[in-house]
This record gives structure tokens, C-alpha cells and sequence, in this order.
């Protein structure tokens, strides 16, 4: 479970959390962040109904989110310091109905670049012992160096 | 706009706009269907604090899931009675950050199947006159005949 | 048919063909670019039966080499002088079996950037006047300026 | 490296390699299957210059082509006996250009369904001890059961 990775930025860790905690959304849907290291994070959700679609189960959609923001801060855990992150492209199998109490969004960076950082994440609906493997995706995130992550960008600016 | 499908279910507006009704994830986010016709659909959101990212704009997982759950209904608009649908596959690129006070989601059936339809879709930040292009994505649902929508599913079945 | 960008490389049409005809694969397989336009590019490839599968149409992976060589072309004329292009992501959902005496591949840029180009992209398979539209699919492109198109890169240079 | 899938058709390894052998284009192009388990399939092919693109390097349609096909024969080594597949969607993300002397596909399915398998396929580019990661990637195929695999469709059937 430990990471191959050598983050180029030691504050890795605050500058991550700190970037989750600025997201509104994350916190509408009460995600937290379970896991950090440098290439891999892990994103916890408790099942409320809210949440759900309409068979009782975690949302498609939010499924995705959650595993997006995954890879997004798996990649950002990586980035140089005064830079932000934005999803580029993602690809995304549903394997199984996301069933179950907690849902948990893993993803790991394969491969790091100039530009592009690519991650393989995957979602798991857990009950009790049961783990149901929701997701397995593919994601590219974008580094912007020299963007602050905190301030909000021009309406021109595009994501690439 | 109009489309050249035919309904298998000449009650698709009705079956379609109930089973968004039951999608409690839809109605946290404040999603309303805003056109609906045979393999069209297009879904709005306003824009609030709570559905937003760092950088203040719609959180590009939300703006998957709306787009997701315009293509699922595009689909479903088309299939038989007494069938309930699942998202296979999605792929998103995200073209520009979602930037708007209105987010607009459009998805329409490429083709029909025996098991799988597949939409293309696109989702749209709205400022006034401003339109920005935020996301272009390939959407694969499956059709799931005998499945009545309104109940939950049993804990083993899986997406396929 | 006529597209809306306008070229940075007023020699496009000529750095597209060169660029092509320097692809081996390309002659290999038949391919010849039909259309060329500023963000718009057209591959065609005739039938013959080492282009096939197992049912005797075009072989899917050959179908979407040609598709991807489309989006690649469609980018490339829209990209700078003096820079060359290299896929870095593909999404491709199939509609039909490849049925046909010719294979039509049109791709068209959706977007421009300074490191990414999204097109979107079709083949047909075509026999008389019946055309099978049998895959649609979503291309990343990444531009790569000051890098020539007709060297070698060195061994370690990453995609991205 | 071995798989913990169960074959559905205990003659899973001829099947296999008939299909192969009846795809001209995979002989076309130097393909050879060099590993089958139940689940798991690698092809490899050597370098030669029909094959490269403009930089000399495997061309990445070509890589997508045998990465496709691993992923089907993987998927198809578990279905049952008088069936045949089709590749319904592909997700890939070039990592690296596919530099080497040898290109070596490698997939594995990670779900089976009674329509859809899904797979992750990885292809590298290799030069004696030299491994360029160079594609990474998910495949949908369907089974189609009751379709033999050794004779043509008629032309109105559809992929899915």
C-alpha cells in the first residue's frame, strides 16, 4: 500500500487537504479523505439517502465524482508547489449496483508527466464484510503550475 | 430538436419523469428534466455554493453525474415497459471549467440495441448570453427488460 | 462541411500530407487522406482481407488506428509550425460490425488548447449506398511544439 | 500470474487460438498469442518498419489494435462453447511512445457478465532489458452466445 512516489512538493499533505476542503461539494456529499500518500488517495462517503438513485444505491454519478476527486488529489498530491488540478478526461467501467453502507474511491497514479498525470481508480461499496467492486477507471488530470489552487480562475481560461 | 426515434413505450414521458422522481441524488442536487423526447433528454441544474469546487465553479463530478443521468433518461425514453437502466460505460473529456449560474446537460441516443444504447452528450455552463462549453462525453447504458425500476434490485445482481 | 478554425500553419495542407505519408503503418494498411480541411480530416482505407477479423469485416483495431489517424491529422493541421502531435488518450464505442468494400474515417477538432486537442471522430463502413456507422469515439491530442514531426524522439521522452 | 477464473469451455484454449488464426489481420501484422489462461491473454509482435509511425516507433493504432485483441481473447477465453465476440468500447491512455524492438499486450478480464466482460490491458514496448509502459487501457467485449465464431454476420446485425 505504500507509494513508489517522491511528492516534489514536502507540504504535499496540507496543500491537498487543504484544496479538499475548499471543494463545497465534497462536503455536501460528506466525503473524506482516508488515505493520502504521495500518488494514492482514498476518499470515504457514508450512504444517506440523499445520495442514493433510484434502486437505493450510491448514484452513478456521484460514484464518479467521488472517484474523480480521488484520482484528482492522487495526481495534486504529486504536483510542485503553487500549481492546481483540473480532470481532464475520464473513463469509467460500472462493474456492479454501488450497494452498501460506505462507499471508498481508491486511485493511484501511473504515470506522472510535464502535463498530464494519469491514475487508475476504482470504487467499492462495502457492507459489513461484503465489498462490492463498483468502479474501475481510467482518469487524466491536468497540472497548471503557477495557478493557484485557492483563487478562482478568469471565465476565458480554458481546462487544457 | 426533434427527434427520429420511436418509442417502444408510448407512456415514456410519464415512466421517465417518475423514475427521475426517485432518484433522491437528482433532487438533492436541485436537477430538473427540461425537455424530454424520444432518445433526447436535457437536464438543468442552478448553480449553489454547495455543488461547486475549489475554484467556485460546478464541481466537474457533479457536472458527469448530470450528464450521465441526461444520457441514462435519453436511453430509457426508448426502452420497453417493465425495464429499468443501468450506466455501463462512460467516457467525459471536460473542455472548459463549468463556469455559469445555470449548468445545462443535453444527451441524445447515437443508437439503439438489443442490450446497449449509446448516447453522446454535452453539458453547458450558463451566464446570460455566455454558454460555455464544459463537457463532451460518450455515454453507454444498458438495457435491463423485466427489471421493473421501482424496486431495489437484490444484493448479488450485478451492472451486466 | 466547411470548418470554422482557422490554421496557425498557413502550410497545414502540405505538413499534414508529409506527415503522413512519413507513417509506414499508414501505406501498409492503404490509408490515404479524402478531406482535409482546418480541423477536419477524412481517412480512407479499401477493403482488402488482411484488413479483417474473424467474421470478415475490417478488424475493429484497425478501424480505430484509421479513426485515431483522423483525429490526429484533424488536430495537426490547426497546431503550430515546427511541432508534431501525439495521441494521449482514445474513447471508442462501437456501432456496428465494419461491413463494407471502403472505410470512411472523419474526425473533426471540437477543441483547441495550448497542450490538448479534442475532436470527435466517426467510421463508416460503406458498400454501394449503404453505410454502416460503426464506431464513434472521442480523441485527446497533444501538441507538442518545437518538436519536430520528422525525427526520432529519444528513448526516454514520456507522451505527456 | 495465474488466473483464478474457471473456463466455462474446458476446450477454451483451442477455441482461442482457432479464432486468432482465422483473423488475417492479426497475421497481417506479425501477431502471435505467446500466453493463454483462463481470463488472461498476451500477444506480442516484433518490430518491423510497416508497422511504425512517423517517429519510428510502433504506431499507437497498431498498439491499440493488438491491446484490443488481447483484451478480447482474454475475455473470450471464458465464455461458452458456440459463442464469438465483439469489442463494444475501448478506453486508452498512451503513456509513453511505444519505443522497442518488441510490443507485448497484456490483458486480463476483471469482470464477467452474461453480456458484458470487462477487461484492463497494459502494452510495453521492450528493447532487451528496457520496458516502455506504453499504454494503459479498459475494454468492454460482449458475448454473443449462439453466434458461431467461424462464420460471417449477415449485414444488418449490430455490434450489441
Amino acid at each position: 500500500m505504500s507509494s513508489s512516489f517522491q511528492p516534489l512538493n514536502p507540504d504535499f499533505d496540507a496543500v491537498v487537504r487543504d484544496s479538499f476542503a475548499r471543494q463545497p461539494f465534497m462536503s455536501e456529499v460528506g466525503a473524506r479523505i482516508a488515505l493520502l500518500e504521495p500518488g494514492i488517495c482514498e476518499i470515504h462517503v457514508d450512504m444517506r439517502k440523499g445520495l442514493t438513485q433510484q434502486h437505493g444505491f450510491f448514484h452513478g454519478g456521484l460514484v464518479t465524482a467521488i472517484t474523480d476527486s480521488a484520482a484528482g488529489y492522487a495526481s495534486y498530491s504529486l504536483y510542485p508547489e503553487n500549481s492546481t488540478v483540473l480532470t481532464v478526461d475520464l473513463n469509467v467501467k460500472f462493474l456492479k449496483p454501488a450497494q452498501g453502507s460506505l462507499l471508498r474511491a481508491r486511485a493511484e497514479v501511473v504515470k506522472t508527466g510535464k502535463t498530464l498525470y494519469i491514475s487508475r481508480a476504482d470504487a467499492f461499496a462495502e457492507e459489513g464484510e461484503a465489498s462490492n467492486h463498483c468502479l474501475t477507471g481510467l482518469f487524466s488530470m491536468m497540472c497548471l503550475p503557477g495557478k493557484p489552487d485557492h483563487i478562482n480562475f478568469g471565465r476565458n481560461d480554458s481546462a487544457a
